[in-house]
């Protein structure tokens, strides 16, 4: 399968791709506004997949280019990067492919970090108003620790939940991400039920910020 | 210590009875609006502890009457009865209990379980303006399935979120907590990061009716 990660230079971005690049055999294109940054991060994740022991198929391109070459279209930009994300991407997009949501928004005070919606409800409302609608869209990856998942010697043993209206786009990307190792994909039901799930990920940083020792957490559900 | 559970006839109420009662030597007081009923929960609980090997410090008083005997007062009634619960009780608190707050608020449509709060923010930050001011108030045993906490043979092999403003309180209760077989407390930090740890509720409901074989969820921060 080929997997764009559009604006894959950043933190969200790096993390899939090393995991993916280490873990599975899938075609990974690497986008960027910025072709030749995007060239130069696809190089530096396929040395460190290589130094971890495995042989990633990683490319850079400009985010047009990587998402009309995918099947699946992952939007690892910052939440308000999303719209214009998906607008500059959206003549190449088409019915097979899969838009997949990674983002929350949130803002920080003096008492930590809350969950701050975009007026569409959620990160995920906002991208499934953007992308041309027979396109299927997945809200997925919300959870998980950045810095955590783009170390590949530290074990993930995490879960993450899985959003979507469309049962095969949403089995698809369940499956995508049970094949990078100590993830566990579960079912969060439909779009509808985003801002919980994207409500998860402050607060993940205000449990690692008031407990000693607990830092890049992620959530197991059981 | 005297732990009264307000509105304790309830499901909540009753998981931290039955906890409390077997893991513990507290004197607990089960708090109803209706005496009667709170003296047959309270011989009920101590039955069932009993019948679990454990012996139980179990009475049942008018919410009131508990109240005003209890050092830590934990308001286990639905999200709508908060107010006029801590209303009825306001009267008995003084400056050396503290007010524990489990509820969230929760309503459910077409896709599944969503946070819906108070206009006061959340449920917690409720009891915050319903308390009289020198009271700690404190957010505590929001995510946990109150069918598992019942069940006195099920692992909790689960975390619970604390909240509060007042360190003092915030560690008498968390070491409550963690006197539960199988319970650990996480500080999520002050009161107004309330909102991030009610939303988990409805999002357990969720993960726990769109997958299969899972029910009466916990979650686990790592």
């Amino acid at each position: 399968m080929r997997i764009a990660l559009l604006g894959g230079t950043g933190d969200v971005g790096e993390g899939l791709a090393l995991r993916w690049g280490r873990d599975t055999d899938h075609e990974l294109l690497v986008g960027s506004r910025d072709p030749e940054k995007a060239r130069d991060a696809a190089e530096s994740y396929a040395a460190a997949v290589a130094d971890a022991g495995g042989e990633a198929d990683l490319k850079g391109f400009a985010n047009g280019m990587a998402a009309d070459r995918a099947d699946v279209v992952v939007l690892s930009v910052p939440p308000y990067h999303v719209a214009d994300t998906v607008e500059s991407v959206a003549d190449v997009l088409d019915g097979e492919d899969v838009v997949v949501t990674p983002a929350a928004g949130m803002k920080r005070d003096d008492d930590g970090f809350h969950y701050h919606p975009p007026s569409a409800g959620s990160v995920t409302a906002l991208v499934r108003e953007a992308v041309p609608d027979p396109i299927p869209v997945v809200g997925a990856f919300h959870n998980l620790a950045a810095g955590r998942l783009a170390d590949l010697d530290a074990d993930l043993g995490v879960d993450t939940l899985v959003l979507g209206d469309d049962a095969d786009a949403k089995g698809t990307v369940s499956r995508l991400a049970e094949e990078i190792d100590g993830l566990r994909a579960l079912d969060a039901g439909g779009l509808a039920n985003a801002a919980e799930v994207e409500s998860v990920t402050p607060l993940l940083v205000n449990v690692a910020t008031n407990n000693e020792g607990m830092h890049d957490l992620g959530v197991r559900f059981l």
